[in-house]
């Protein structure tokens, strides 16, 4: 008899840390969204200003999108139904990857059905037998797992040490191997952006192609929005680009663009791309219209916005003494204002009855617990939109004013409980 | 100097082919729906009978599907902009997660952005370090790939052979890992159902936990179209279900049900659940009205349609000369009438030209070749869906009729080109 493989399900360890947090009713998961994710959202039966989404420029909810997502569905029905190889490429699709490489100046481009699966689909397609992905530690899970998956081997370096890069790509060029180094443009949870600079340097030096994620970045940083790479000058050191149509661009659906052959190659060998229902019509309109939002004047308005939005309020929570991760600069020393703001707590529970507390006051944050982040670095991520509004800003800030004073006055019963 | 990783782009063997095919408007992949992928759909300017879709019941395009999408994205966004952990949970997600418990009598359910992630995920957290996923050889790339990206090892056996299954269970079971069984109930390429009383069986008599993928069944067969496990009253030997909502339920998205405290588990360790978007609003909301349907007298009506149309079609195909793979068989020996027909190719090519020469008659079809079935069975796959009318499977019939002559009277032209 084999041991019993639900076993574990009894043994998960935090599943008693996560049942108490439920208990005393601060579990800041898995809360119900009541609404769209705009600037005020309906969750627990109460509007609270909505700093956890990572609807950046607020295009998701915009009469727009959703329109043009209701014109698809009905032009291509609500489910494509089949793979993109076969009955899953509509009119719509090819319009979609059109549109990213005319964006991004590349010759071509391919549509996933999320971000995640992009990472998956290239990288397990690229790195192949005897090939090697070189990933930086802190990479986004969907990285990490597309390298796990390829056929290749995985060598991750300590999150954007770049003496380390450089050791992996020494080593790999020794062999014919084929590398494919691949970062994050802006880490979510760490808050700091690759060293671009570097990196385009030691994989052109090396011989190795360059994948970078700009999740995180894509209609949000950069001229146009075209993300980290194109701010830092540094289209031309790239391979590949993918980015997600859920965040900024308020669709559904993830992208890859570069050299055309590549793509080619990617349309008929990544695994996520095939054996998967193409992404459904609504989703991939949606992102169409928010592209075409993204590159107009009122983008532009709209970056503006954010970075202001952004600006002011790490200026007020630094005032109410909370110790803000700084600011992410690029390698030539210049700051760039990613739209995520990250407030330390000393452990999980304590976060997650400052969470609560900012709940109540009608602000909702996400929380970074272990293994979301290292243990000891719990923290509040504060997402910010565009469309917060200055009064809505005001009452954030009255919020975290209320969370400072209780931490000042009884910090033994935040973090104690 | 590393290998170039570009360089298998430009080796890739199948190529070349493949723009042979292109060059001679033979290429059936990547064709262009310009129209939903109902009964008929617009392809190449043109209507053509569509037996190429798993939209098997015609929900995809169906108005209330599309009514009920555009509700969810006005109330939710075209966007969730969030992982289902943080801000990616809506009344939506939790309806579905509770409809589909309700629908197959199980304690829970849990929502991912599709199919595919749906395997990845369940069997990526489930076969843990140590563990084993003891799969089909012909089971779905999805899968097959959750398998290789779990920390625990894939053992495969042949496909539908249930003498190595055992051995592999066997010899699983003289050690102390947990073992995950993983089969299709319906395999869609090879056209045949899973035996799925020896699965049930050995996997009880070994200790090992099953997890079977019912994509091709839900919605179409089984009482209430619960799928197969259903059909052959096999619930309670079935300890984990999936399915997609992308084919007969004509929303977007994929999901696993069984036991609360697994499902539980999965909530909080899938990978491809955690690290990606919610599944949008819209193929949620598409799906549970999808569900509505499946579960109604209508749903009885349209598979009982779908049933004939299938048995019409392959009785005329048949009656045409065509060598259509035999009616799967339960183990009882009960034929089960999956909606899919296999009509066999003598070889790539002149699968390509036959298809080619069913399309210019007003007849869309797939297309299986090498490497998605094994070499020298190239196939058409013909997917018959409950709203083909009379009319429109007698232009079928008669389209194939026009290629029986051909391959009759110029089998060296079909075949050599």
């Amino acid at each position: 008899m084999s041991g019993d493989l639900f076993a574990k399900v009894r043994r998960y360890e935090s599943y008693a840390f996560r049942r108490d947090l439920e208990a005393q009713g601060e579990l800041p998961y898995f809360r119900v969204m009541q609404g769209p994710p705009t600037a005020v959202t309906m969750m627990g039966g109460a509007p609270r200003v909505n700093l956890g989404s990572s609807n950046y420029l607020g295009l998701s909810g915009d009469a727009r999108l959703t329109a043009a997502a209701h014109c698809a569905h009905q032009r291509y029905g609500t489910s494509i139904n089949g793979s993109r190889l076969m009955n899953g490429t509509t009119e719509l699709h090819l319009r979609a990857e059109e549109a990213i490489a005319d964006w991004f100046g590349e010759e071509d481009a391919l549509v996933f059905g999320s971000g995640y699966t992009a990472n998956l689909g290239v990288i397990g397609a690229l790195v192949g037998e005897g090939d090697i992905a070189v990933c930086d530690a802190g990479d986004h899970a969907s990285i990490l797992d597309g390298a796990r998956l390829a056929p290749g081997r995985l060598l991750a370096f300590r999150h954007n040490r770049m003496d380390r890069l450089e050791t992996l790509l020494r080593r790999a060029s020794t062999t014919d191997a084929g590398v494919l180094v691949v970062v994050d443009t802006v880490y979510s949870m760490q808050g700091d952006l690759s060293d671009l600079v570097t990196v385009t340097g030691l994989s052109r030096r090396y011989g190795a192609r360059l994948l970078v994620d700009e999740a995180h970045a894509v209609g949000v940083l950069g001229p146009d929005g075209q993300g980290v790479t194109a701010l830092a000058g540094l289209a031309d050191g790239v391979d590949l680009r993918m980015g997600t149509f859920s965040k900024a661009l308020g669709g559904g659906g993830g992208f890859v663009t570069g050299p055309a052959d590549v793509i080619d190659f990617l349309r008929v060998q990544a695994r996520s791309f095939l054996f998967t229902a193409a992404a459904p019509a609504g989703g991939v309109a949606a992102a169409l219209a928010g592209i075409e939002i993204v590159r107009s004047a009122e983008g532009e308005e709209r970056r503006a916005r954010l970075a202001a939005n952004t600006a002011r309020l790490r200026e007020d929570l630094t005032g109410l003494g909370f110790e803000l991760a700084p600011v992410p600069v690029t390698a030539h020393g210049v700051p760039v204002q990613t739209p995520i703001l990250r407030v330390p707590a000393p452990d999980d529970a304590t976060a997650a009855r400052m969470w609560k507390l900012l709940y109540d006051e009608g602000v909702y944050v996400n929380v970074a617990l272990y293994p979301a982040v290292p243990r000891g670095q719990a923290q509040l991520r504060v997402s910010v939109m565009a469309t917060h509004t200055d009064e809505q800003l005001e009452r954030v800030v009255a919020a975290f004013a209320v969370l400072a004073r209780k931490l000042a006055l009884h910090p033994v019963d935040m973090v104690a409980g």
